[in-house]
């Protein structure tokens, strides 16, 4: 008795999606197939749609729909301090406490070398000259205080100074090993207010 | 700050998926998008491929590219009697036991009023149809030894043999509350060789 091949594919396929192994591709395949269709179908297309869309600002390297973000082209925020996150959610995050109206640089991850992410995987290069644009004065880490943020933060800021760029760090206002996505506004907000020379 | 309408879509698109909420949709299409796009565009094209293709067996019900699946059409097969399966997977634990020469019918799914799940929904017409083909003699329920797939073979059972169809129930050589799919194959095909009559 074999499965049809391809409903094998697209269970082999499912198992790209983080955290999915065969059991749960298995699962959502049949769920996909005769429960919702549509469903399927929208998420074919927004597959679709995304990839041939979305790329990264070329300013803050976040998500974009175009070449330069809609908060980096506003004209509207502080060029002299520029804040380093790990993540667009950490961003998000930053931005509901309304304590910095600076810009942002996200590196889309955290240094891990287990992982196989090193300084290229999290565009430091392209950090390093977004830094030296002539208008920025300081550079804000607001990596996680997780070990891994810290290692990150410690090695972006080995790297910046070396170039003569101003450097802080978000105070420790949020618990060992807290992520900044899942921390309430006012102890983040705390800790922007709060940041330390480097 | 806004995130891209079509990184909005696909997190939405890919809530579809059983078992995956808002933050784990973030994570999936961050990844997708940052590290995986030639995985997403598979899962795509395997998504699109799938909803073209795949249908169900007119005879026994199960997922299949043709309308008689290669089992059903194989013509190898006892036609006398007939495992009554709440999923494909079932069907494949089955004939890994060696114990089973007959034919299939997949229900692709069990009763479950809280669900939605109905009679109608289990294919119950298409069952009765097949196993009223001249051929069947016996129909041998395989349901899972769960509440719901106990319920499922009583109602069964109680709809075949008003019909005056041969009905037995797979032996319960399962612990209380198993499920068919995570059986070793030397229990099920215990239970498969001492069905009982209902
Ligand atoms: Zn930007
Ligand atoms: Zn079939």
């Amino acid at each position: 008795m074999q499965t049809p091949a391809s409903l094998d594919q697209l269970i082999e396929a499912l198992r790209c999606l983080p955290g999915v192994g065969p059991k749960s591709a298995t699962r959502m395949a049949y769920h996909l197939l005769q429960r919702d269709r549509k469903g399927a179908n929208t998420l074919a297309s927004a597959l679709d749609t995304a990839l041939q869309v979305v790329s990264h600002c070329q300013l803050c390297n976040t998500f974009s729909e175009q070449p330069i973000c809609p908060m980096c082209a506003s004209g509207a925020r502080d060029s002299s301090t520029l804040c380093v996150v790990e993540m667009p959610t950490d961003m998000m995050m930053m931005e509901q406490t309304h304590a910095f109206q600076g810009m942002y640089f996200v590196l889309m991850g955290r240094l891990s070398p287990l992982d196989g992410i090193g300084p290229k995987e999290i565009h430091l290069e392209k950090l390093l000259k977004r830094a030296q644009d002539g208008l920025v004065k300081e550079v804000i880490l607001a990596t996680n205080y997780t070990v891994e943020g810290e290692a990150t933060a410690h090695y972006v800021s080995e790297l910046l100074s070396k170039h003569g760029v101003k450097i802080t760090r978000i105070a420790r206002g949020m618990p060992m090993g807290g992520e900044i996505e899942h921390v309430d506004a006012g102890t983040l907000a705390q800790a922007m207010m709060e940041r330390r020379g480097l």
